[in-house]
């Protein structure tokens, strides 16, 4: 299976999957092409979300404003799980998460293991998805993730070693909030596309708060377990999918109700 | 094969997906993402017109504006074809198009079958669709929709009992228009991507009329069979691909041109 | 393999997906169905740049303005791929191009061959994509693309015979650009989504210039290998991923800043 996700839109993920599909008949299954444009840490963020949740696959991310430059290219194993991206951070979220559910669920470690690989030059230098991600991709798809340290050069993949370490490649952090048991002090990530404010503050902090007003920045809302325990149209604040506290409108749109978007602080104060 | 169709946009779909093919090596189908958000009966008029045309199939429909409320949980059997979804009503109208096409191609019935489950409510109370909905999906395709009767308890999913019936599940009712030989009168139902609004209105009622003058709420338009039958940027009727009367312009939005919304009235005058 | 593209947006793609599905097991892979809305050459260009990519398949591509007229609904075979579309010229680049590549490929010529096949005309005038030509790419999937000449009626579809050529049915053709040492006076082509605005200038033209200062309709940018080349919100002319000069701003929109729209005249001067 090789999972892809960009911020290509469309139809550029077809040449990928093309050109994925003349080296491989995996199966292909689209994680997401509308990730935020050329924002690496929100793409981050949603391949930290979505990606875990698959049984072990290959997974292809482009996010890559730095196309083009020396910035290099990436295989991250973790498990039975590979990540192929550019050396730009887009995935090591996605790779810890990876790494912390696998050792959830067993006494084994799953370390992270890195892989650059050098690759010619494509004649464009504006499509490494189609000309070296998606390639790169079906490689290590056929050869078997578990046999990564034996691919071939392929195509323009030179060679495929675990040069990289989990110390060098480019990290991606979100930050902390600061949390105490009246106010928490944090940031918002992303806004879904249903408007929802998602926070990095831990859901814990509603923690037996449900029905209680919280501020947000100053404005009012209601703690509640589900959207639809406010009026339409009413603001809310809950613990999201995410494990986070989000600012939303039940059946609205939060970013608007609180004037948030992401990168703003935010104060939530009981 | 399991189709997946929701309001949820982007990448929430993804984190389905990836939850489906941990339990399942189903062939997944996306029919549509950005269904009418929270929007049921818009949901509902786009599953109609889209599931019934699949094979025998398990349909995952998350349009859930109750998400995390005491809604009840639903599987509607019909035939060979299983509905996964929130008891809203989102998938009632598919379910009895499905007996409708079940029953016109042969003498046996194809009764509406409904099955509930009850689940363990899940950490968030914002994502059903992948805590819950995904998992009986997954659940409905491996046991075999023929035998949902025997379905066991599986993650979440407690039973899976023939506790419901079609009298007794939320249903979803799109209104009838009043008809008579030189006037209509309706409803828009939706409103589509090309910006065509189709309206309640039967096609039989524009029944040997091609080429006549037809006023929509007053503002006239020219009943034709395809589109290209009227200037580009013309305004016309025509019988649309769902067997409606909808109120278009050639290469441009019928909505704007008539000033036509999702549940407005309309009144087409011959 | 099946391939899909439209302008058909959503959610109409997934009832051709049900009426293929209900035909043929075939690998379905979406290549796009936002293709630009009923422009028959901005959708010829995109299906020539991400069609060839793949390994053999049925291409099924609706862009169709004329649905319903009595255009014709053609076949078009090169080697081992079929283009199952209106004969609206939409599939002709992309049919040559095979044919190029195939030719690059061997020794052998791939000639484009072009079947015409009747149908019945469906209930509706407006969703030819869900009546005619998804049952007729099943069908030729089915039969086999170098079985097309024994292909039997199937639904609608009536015959299919070698009746068209390539002098026949409708082509489209790109324009020419005119370019000299210093200048080259081309046009425009498509706009993608990251708002690169694609010019038809060969990206010869920038040969041996990267670094320096080129004007576009006399506004000054500067030629680059990669986008990130220039500072964040520069603009940029570089050699494209289709081998064109694009107009381009590094992590923002091009045709905003040069002020370009599909079809516009550019000239680029050294």
């Amino acid at each position: 299976m090789i999972t892809l996700a960009s911020d290509f839109g469309s139809p550029y993920p077809a040449a990928m999957k093309g050109v994925v599909l003349q080296r491989s008949d995996a199966r292909l299954v689209d994680v997401a092409h509308d990730l935020p444009r050329q924002d690496v840490r929100a793409a981050a963020f949603w391949c930290r979300e979505t990606l875990p949740y698959f049984p072990p696959a290959v997974h292809l991310v482009v996010v890559d404003p730095g196309v083009g430059t020396d910035r290099d290219a990436l295989v991250v194993r973790v498990g039975e799980h590979a990540l192929v991206a550019p050396d730009n951070g887009v995935v090591v979220p996605a790779a810890r998460r990876l790494a912390e559910r696998a050792a959830a669920d067993s006494d084994d470690d799953a370390p992270i293991e890195c892989f650059c690989y050098d690759y010619q030059d494509p004649a464009s230098a504006t499509f490494h998805g189609r000309d070296v991600f998606a390639p790169a991709a079906a490689a290590v798809h056929e050869v078997g993730v578990t046999n990564l340290g034996t691919l071939e050069p392929i195509d323009r993949i030179e060679s495929m070693a675990p040069g990289a370490s989990p110390e060098t490649v480019v990290d991606c952090r979100f930050p902390d909030p600061a949390v105490d048991s009246t106010e928490a002090r944090g940031e918002v990530l992303v806004v879904d596309d249903f408007g929802n404010a998602i926070t990095n503050v831990p859901g814990s902090f509603l923690d037996g708060r449900v029905g209680e007003a919280v501020a947000v920045n100053g404005t009012s809302a209601t703690a509640v377990a589900a959207f639809d325990d406010v009026d339409v149209g009413d603001r809310l604040v809950t613990v999201g999918s995410h494990g986070y506290v989000e600012c939303d409108v039940n059946r609205g749109r939060g970013d608007a109700a609180f004037e948030l978007d992401p990168g703003d602080d935010v104060v939530l104060s009981l």
